[in-house]
């Protein structure tokens, strides 16, 4: 089975949530999801520090990555977590994709837009989403 | 001469442009600043595009990564670029401080603060970044 590293905002900010949960949930049609608790809508931008460490989080994460196949990365909602975990991904060498939403008066980082080490698609809706992970999938 | 690569954010907002002025205006007396541009107040978080692409802005700043010596990061402005960049830089063994400024009800990821490669340094003041700057550069 496929392992997934999904890649979303936690500390940068939870405005994405709800979208999380749902392309997760689509993508655990696809593989295993090793990151499921990014969906978790008890997690705040306060991460989950008191119940880990940072080191115990970062570790675990690294551990995950590692395992992982593909990296999937959601990254309208900028995090400075998830574009440290996009830079060690590439170092891996893992099959990297990332989702945008574009939205009038914002710009995705170069540093992302810019890397062809990156799949970039960009949707607007959960159904275009689904299109995009499909496709992704099926060329795997 | 060290060679330092100031990482700030752009794309991710650029609230703290001013403080970037300061910090590599202070840098400058360390080393050559190869990111000069990064504390530009022309410079809007819609980014570098239309002068150059996001390809040719990716290249750059990766040749600059690769050739400096010292990577240091304001990462109290939440960035996907700054992040990717500390990602890219420690899996090229770069020596790496990262500034933050603590703020009530928020949070550093735990991908930088929990990253041992990183000498992560909390400030409030131009005057304590300045101090850890000399601190910092007297050890190398």
């Amino acid at each position: 089975m496929i392992k997934i590293y999904f890649a979303g905002s936690i500390t940068g900010g939870r405005n994405d949530q709800e979208l999380y949960v749902e392309l997760i949930n689509y993508l655990k049609n696809k593989g295993k999801v090793l990151t499921e608790h990014i969906a978790d809508p008890q997690l705040k931008d306060s991460g989950e520090i008191g119940k880990l460490s940072a080191k115990e989080i970062f570790d675990r994460d690294v551990g995950w990555i590692k395992e992982a196949d593909v990296i999937f990365a959601e990254v309208t909602q900028v995090s400075l977590g998830v574009g440290y975990e996009l830079g060690l991904s590439e170092s891996l060498d893992k099959k990297i994709i990332c989702l945008y939403r574009p939205k009038e008066g914002k710009r995705l980082s170069a540093m992302i837009n810019g890397n062809n080490k990156f799949l970039v698609k960009e949707y607007q809706t959960i159904d275009e989403a689904k299109i995009i992970i499909d496709d992704f999938f099926k060329d795997l």
